[in-house]
């Protein structure tokens, strides 16, 4: 789907340009074309490759999901892949997406696919910033970058949020059964989110450092600064999972020390009816000869002394903190 | 065995070559020898290798099994180790073979070792392509690969659907006494693939970035996708081996909580037995003066009460979570 | 706010410069100004951007807190990043804070986000070694740098005074239910101190190694000192990681140890009280010919049996260690 | 001792070369001479060392054993320190040896130290094949590395097999008490084996890649052979490593398991005595009026009801799985 | 305090130098002074600086301690900070201090902080051997640092002998409750150590391949050889590091191993006290028809049948290998 395409001069926005005649806009100086795609039809896409001269291997790559993300020059073009992410609201999952980006001295593509966010955003802000898009098609590429980047902070910011809760859920005894299984389900998050981040700060740093003619010297120092937004989420991307790591083995030390204090109320709980079955039991023996069965008071004051201990052994294994 | 052994020129089949008359075709401008063989006969690599004056260590290695992928340049000549794998149906284990190739300005040559799938299909795929074939014997090289690396694909997602069977079997309590086999054998199983991909992400660089005078400019673009390739099914096995040592981790944690709960289990079945227990021995005592004894309903009331300790008991470690 | 706001030519301050007069200050040759500011108004940044001409980038950032530490050149001026740290007395927690500098060939600005010490002592040190002062803004970037860096030293002190009492308390076996919380929390503290350091290595290093305009060759060697005390830094939180690392097994090896302790006990004593009511039991038993329940001192005879058999039984689990 | 000395020209062995009279042998143009010492005598060595010229710091450190793998060049002459493995039949020890090498233009050296297995079979070789060996005295040391190195194979078989046979008992349930302290004292192994062959792969990329005069470019590629198979060994050794560390984890998680089955166990078997104990009780108890006593079959009925009870218990925790 | 202070020539002393008239002999052609403090105090220090020309940073690093070994340029001269290790006989820690080392052309003062052996030997030796020291101030620096490096070897080898020591005890099963602590204690031991050698390795590669002026060729292959010490030391670490962590885990494993067999133990004792206690209950019950209790051997019949469960019990859990 072709959700927008113009053509933009000194930048400021000249004409929305269709589709079919994108051909005819190519080739006046000084102008350059955006074209935003959704998942586009393939004779979209072959229309848009043979009109532009895309290569094969690029628009193949475009059509098929699932690539890394990755920079690729092909001649005086460049083909980028980026990953993107978002989180529904109520829906405790990430998704991921891809977006695909062909910059040429004349043209911006880009082409999304199984994100539902679009970039009309990025060219709103873009198109009142005028004296910075006249940088040309680099600087939307630094944008669409940026704002791809950009929606991974909220993501990160919410799985920390998740290790926030679990965190205190352990310390505080509260930590259920799905303690575990939620634990790895945010090492599992992470390194999905991972694996879209950490090959962009790569991406970056080509553009970034590398001569690549269609990237001016200005825009360089702002694609400098998405690939420190990128090092920055990936940094905090490592750091939860360190941390998430010792989570796992921290619930497992304080589940050791819970079966510690279980076995020892067993422990205690165990003697302190021992003890009276133990005295039944010899007040119960039938020799002939037991002179404390025959005094008046002998079954209180058995009783007694069956409640007197097991009295005793309570405030020790008390004060011991086994109970 | 010889499987095919075929002349082209500008991108097409021109003859079929017996293989003893190849040294006739080799010194044809403009032509390109390429020859599939599956296991073949020593005779009949040493006669390849006169003919095509290759290496001695090149030849020794596609003799012998076992080696690590890796790309060797002999003169102007290319010399290529791959580790292929398969999984057959059904069977649930990873088979590696090896596939040697030799390629020169003139030949391409490719040698199958324990690989039960033919490059029959890399071959039609390329005659289909004339206008790609026509790059020569790099081309050929690159189809090989990545045909190879492809065939990687399969086997890794079937280990990652293994892995989300256990971790589903893990987190909803049914992981049987072979959770942890199973685990530790599907390590075993990444740690092999790995050691077939790895090393080719590496020799697809050196394909790609470091001028190799057999590869022209054009092809270079093609085993970068292969290069792409590889890299993304490195991480996926990386990743998958950080998921799995988190899944052996979970699961003794996991063991430990059911240890707690049977722990708990035991504990207050022990006490709702020791209780009228108790309460039997006392009223099983030979006291001379035990007036309970004599009450006309003693014995349902003492029955009542020991039922009744225990219910109540019972009813405590239920609300407590313990049974 | 602006702190504070000098001129100084050759080493020494000449004046103080309002901030509104900044500009007829920058234009004299041999001097520069250093201007302190503590979280500053939007307008007071944009009225100094426009004067000294700061690039829109380095503002934004500036706005912004959550950088990570950097070092930017923008044509012949510096933008460098630090994270700050700090702990107050009786306060458990280490508390963030960040200092952007700005630094060109006639200025020097520091500006302080969310950390309570002022550089005043900074600017005094460098004015009473005029000497050293007179290299320059540059020198100013040091010291400023050398500071930020010297109060990571108390912090990382006060971790491992930390770590050091919970090695006592758990190898002393005084740990306490919450061992494994403070485990986790120091290294949570030291993945954020960390995440301060490690990237000012890099940001030493590149002032130290890469010949920048700004930075004199003599002023190198004092900021190649600033890399070797961000490298002790770096080194003592890496070993205090993997420290805590091992505490938290070798804590969880000792509650295992403790859980063995306990059992045995158990152990032990249900032994000495069943043997006792094993006898019971036996002398409870209402056989016809039981000539031992005859025995005219049978009763303390089995009295003295039973406490002879436990007796037996605590001295031999105590010469075991069980007791 | 000195096991060999020969001269060699163009590939073929010329003549024996009595050590005394080493001197006069070694200015004769197109030859070279190649001699075997085992654990020579202080006098011997220093007689060749002033003969050959070679540095002090090098024989020194052929006398001293234990050094690390290296290559040393020293003018025109290269010193290279390679360890040895070897397994003695039965015995279940790795023994570590040494071997240095001397390689001048017209010599070259081989000092064996604790390694029981001569190099004759290497200078066999060697001499059959003459139009190799005539690359000179760079032949060689790649014969003698080549041999050292493929020592490595069966040593490294005979661990892999070893850590199979650990799984197979691991997942058997036969590991028997020695399990962890075989997985230790395997670890231990692998790396013994991993300090020998590691630092080799650096010698020999040292050799084959950058320009050392004395090795032809011919000699290059079969170090580069030598390479490939140092690489392979490490590798293997590494995936080895990582095995064990799963394998003790996962023995670990099995121990937990056995450990609830045996508590489920004593569980059951409680319960299914305490239930007729209680019973027992409970008809033992003397209250005057308890009908049940005076029924004519109420003992074989109480035994009955004992073992019913058992007899339920039985089969009810035999279905749970727990006996 | 100054040790010792010296002229040299041609490898030779010439004079002791008192340190007041240290300047006159500075400026002799062809010779150099060699300077030995012990602990200096600050006046003895700035008066060599002042003689000496040594740079400020330099001479402040020499007064404080904790310095990380490193080297530093300042102008034609070397700053070198080394980490000394000492174990004294009886005590068990390792003792840490610092030696730093001033080299210029016609100088070489070596100061030592918190170090209680002197140098004194290394002048001794360097005296012995006229030919080596003529290399100059060079040489004294390596003398220095090759000594400094070997008294790493006594102290790892005491922790390697330490670790074997609780292998041995682990293993056997001799291991006691502080094995853990001793475990943990070693790590520590063996991370400051390791603080020491490892930035060393870094100093003696930079002395050794990058060309420094005052380091001639010659004495470059000596500063190899440290550098080869320095790396073996630290391979030696690292893999102590390794068996350590793995030994803790093994450690772990064997504590539950044990704990299985308490369990075991436990269950079965409790089996075998309670099945006769439960046969005693059944014939403590009061029923009026119990045939058996009337029988004439009824009451030795019955302690026999008691007396044989057990032991029939005994005997199957001692075959079973739980007793």
């Amino acid at each position: 789907m072709v959700v927008a395409c113009a053509s933009y001069a000194d930048g400021r926005r000249v004409a929305d340009v269709p589709i079919e005649e994108l051909g005819r806009w190519l080739d006046r100086d000084g102008q350059f074309v955006w074209i935003g795609l959704n998942e586009p039809s393939e004779e979209c896409l072959s229309h848009i490759q043979r009109v532009l001269g895309l290569h094969d291997l690029a628009v193949e790559d475009a059509h098929r999901a699932h690539q890394r993300p990755k920079v690729e020059e092909y001649g005086d073009s460049l083909f980028v892949v980026l990953r993107t992410v978002e989180r529904e609201d109520g829906e405790n999952e990430t998704l991921f997406g891809e977006t695909h980006l062909f910059v040429g001295p004349r043209y911006a593509v880009s082409v999304r696919h199984g994100c539902t966010h679009s970039y009309a955003e990025v060219r709103a802000r873009c198109e009142a910033a005028p004296q910075l898009l006249k940088q040309g098609p680099g600087f939307v590429l630094y944008a669409l970058m940026d704002c791809v980047v950009d929606r991974y902070f909220p993501v990160v910011d919410c799985l920390e949020d998740q290790l926030g809760v679990l965190e205190d859920e352990i310390f505080e005894g509260r930590a259920g059964r799905d303690a575990t299984e939620r634990i790895y389900g945010l090492k599992r998050e992470l390194i999905g989110v991972k694996r879209g981040i950490a090959p962009m700060i790569e991406v970056c740093n080509r553009l970034a450092r590398f001569g690549v003619g269609l990237i001016p010297e200005e825009t360089r120092l702002y694609i400098r600064d998405v690939y420190d937004h990128a090092l920055r989420i990936n940094e905090s991307i490592d750091n939860q999972r360190e941390l998430l790591t010792s989570a796992l083995e921290a619930n497992l030390s304080l589940i050791s020390v819970r079966q510690n204090d279980i076995m020892k109320q067993l422990a205690a709980w165990a003697a302190i009816l021992a003890v009276p079955t133990l005295l039944a039991g010899v007040w119960g023996m039938n020799f002939e000869a037991m002179p404390d069965l025959k005094l008046p008071y002998g079954y209180p004051l058995a009783l007694t002394a069956m409640a007197g201990a097991s009295a005793y052994l309570w405030s020790r294994f008390r004060r011991a903190g086994w109970l």
